[in-house]
């Protein structure tokens, strides 16, 4: 009937003019969920501001893109510190993140000036103010705390609670904080902890908020006074069609019940500046993938698969996490489905992208439209069997242009060397 | 008490020499492996040849290893096949494997006169048919059957069975026999099959032998003579100080009793050279990765956290099929175990690399040795959290040289590009 248009754009044509497989990044869409969590937490009132994570996805443009947006940008190794230096990003609203990061890169990160660096266990507090001194520096620190809520989400994406590598548990957090007061080269400003990924509930945040602001004022007696109070990200996506979208206003809503609650408790007391960190909810629903479709297999009395020209080179969330994801053939957009298929990778692995999915009669040739696949693929793929990676399109109004270039196969083989024995 | 010492080299010294996150292969063990396997079917007085399964680890000083090795090799993509070519690689001793290859690799695959093609689905057959016409060339070709025995492994790598999207079902094999035979520009010169990876058992080997004798006989009985059966690889490794080691001795004798059975029945028969495609096997135990110990978290009352220099970005089986790996501490080889700890990544993921280790007293700066992590780890790994990709060194006898340079930062970012409306 119609070509599948996304943030404005025919993918069909996309797809024509850069190939595929292909990333596709809509900056407007970016923006409007930039724009909702503002709007959402100015609603309540709540002086914040606003951390992208990106691990979700990062490369030079999307730093500038954050920079334009006026929020903040959380980085978690040399590699991503340098894409945001290399983009001109401020490295004032830096802050630097890791669970076991190295001397290298601390000192990478106190050299650049960043804004913050989290510390996330008690061994790092002694080398963080080591290096500060050594460069003759005084570093804002934020203490990564393991406040013990359980989100109940995916294990592998379940970060806060007690039994997990990141953070400091609430247990060790005033030795935490003496030791930091201590340090001649920091300056603890903030406290930090992220409860999971892919929350969808409020309670495990009031909970998180409530132990925080009472940690906010157990630091606030030891005469130390933090300006911020960083509750991390973990807003649930939507990626598929039945799913429910993070409720932004009722997790406004939720800080500020805590606040309110605080100030009840407190009423003399100021509350620290509240951060949020998403880089899911940011960049998710702002990217699809374009693949297509080669070989159709009929398996006589089992099913169908269809494979496309992607893999879990490029997508490796339904192999790590059993991800579900949404497909559309951009070509035949708002037909009626005609039959169930599997989609399938062309990896040489089992490499199942979706299990079971009604699709108007998919042909080879069809461009195969892939929906919330902004984070976690572009910046997880690998080259497994040697396949390049694809490019990233970024769609603005009605401009499109590559922000990352088609990898080639002689990148691929860019570090080959020949030991001289088998010259 | 002393250093762990892996084919002949002090392993502290490599870690020192080329730093870590680091691959170390050996070469002498690959070649060990590949002699087993010769020795073990030529015992059996097997007529075989064997296909390095290049998937689980290649680079160009890989194919020349597999090359002086005497060996064949498998590739799955136009990046593996350039590969092979650039280290020249003889085309001839080259399948091309894939259930979905796209035009541009068949039509390079025969233009470099690949040995065989491995036709995945009976749609494939006009697709090579035609290529090879427009070429002028004859393409040697062999069926993928799915011969439907299950192999009993891990879902995502099982790939025989029924419900596949690889090979032909066997209920359209004649079929696809037929359309070969009149395929102007095809020879079909072998059937193939794989039934699943990391197999420990003999049984369903020797199901597959039967199954694919007996095709073998049908398509004699149309005229068509096969030269080759490829049975695939799938011989399981070990992992973990008490995993089984695949017995070559037994599978050879498996394919001997198929062998002889067919004799019994077809005395005046010949039957066709046996291929076999180990990929894992040749290389999981030849490799091992070298990373240093960083931060140590204390859970109290729950367990401690050592956290190495690599992650999930360098070996991802793990988390992705909950891959068990057993380690050591290079510098403390031999030392009793003094706690049970949990080795993690650097990523900012819950990348837990072992659950439950017990390990001599590991401190920061240790070097932690991963050992059979020749297979899938390289292959497979990625960029998350734009972390470079560590060097891989080969050793042979007393020599030791990098076969792939350790990636650059510089090198993650190369294609990021800036839109125009974003400069």
């Amino acid at each position: 009937m119609s070509n599948f248009i996304f943030s404005d754009h025919d993918t069909t044509t996309l797809a024509k003019t850069f190939g595929t497989p292909l990333y596709v990044i809509s900056q407007d869409k970016i923006e409007q969920s930039i724009n909702e969590i503002t709007s959402a937490l100015t609603a309540e009132n709540i002086d914040h501001s606003i951390n992208y994570a990106g691990k979700a996805f990062l490369n030079t443009a999307m730093c500038r893109i954050v920079k334009n947006a006026g929020i903040n940008l959380d980085v978690v190794s040399e590699g991503e510190l340098i894409t945001a230096l290399t983009s001109a990003f401020p490295p004032s609203r830096i802050t630097f993140h890791g669970s076991n990061k190295t001397d290298r890169e601390i000192t990478l990160a106190i050299n650049s000036s960043v804004g913050t660096i989290t510390i996330d266990s008690l061994e790092e507090i002694p080398r963080v103010d080591r290096i500060a001194g050594e460069l003759g520096k005084v570093q804002n620190v934020h203490l990564r705390l393991s406040p013990g809520v359980e989100a109940h989400t995916h294990e592998y994406i379940t970060t806060g609670t007690l039994d997990s590598k990141f953070g400091i548990p609430l247990s060790q957090a005033i030795r935490g904080a003496i030791m930091c007061k201590e340090a001649a080269n920091l300056s603890l400003t903030g406290i930090h902890c992220h409860i999971g990924s892919s929350i969808t509930t409020m309670e495990p945040f009031a909970v998180a908020m409530e132990i925080m602001l009472d940690m906010f004022m157990q630091f606030r007696g030891m005469g130390i006074d933090l300006s911020e109070l960083n509750l991390g990200g973990g807003f649930g996506v939507i990626y598929l069609p039945g799913d429910t979208r993070f409720d932004l206003r009722a997790y406004a809503k939720t800080l500020r019940q805590s606040i309110d609650k605080f100030f009840e408790k407190y009423p003399d007391e100021k509350v620290p500046k509240i951060i949020v960190e998403p880089g899911r909810f940011i960049i998710s629903e702002a990217g699809i993938t374009l693949y297509t479709i080669g070989t159709i297999k009929e398996i006589p009395e089992v099913k169908t698969y269809i494979s496309v020209d992607g893999s879990l080179a490029d997508n490796p969330r339904p192999a790590l996490y059993q991800a579900e994801y949404h497909a559309i053939i951009a070509n035949k957009f708002g037909e009626e489905p005609t039959r169930t298929v599997t989609v399938a990778g062309r990896a040489c692995e089992s490499d199942t992208l979706i299990r079971n999915i009604s699709l108007p009669d998919p042909q080879r040739g069809d461009i195969l439209a892939v929906m919330c696949t902004g984070a976690y693929n572009y910046s997880m793929a690998s080259n497994y069997n040697r396949l390049p990676r694809p490019a990233v399109v970024l769609l603005k109004g009605d401009k499109a242009e590559l922000m990352v270039r088609r990898e080639t196969v002689e990148q691929v083989i860019q570090n080959d060397l020949t030991p001289s024995w088998l010259e």
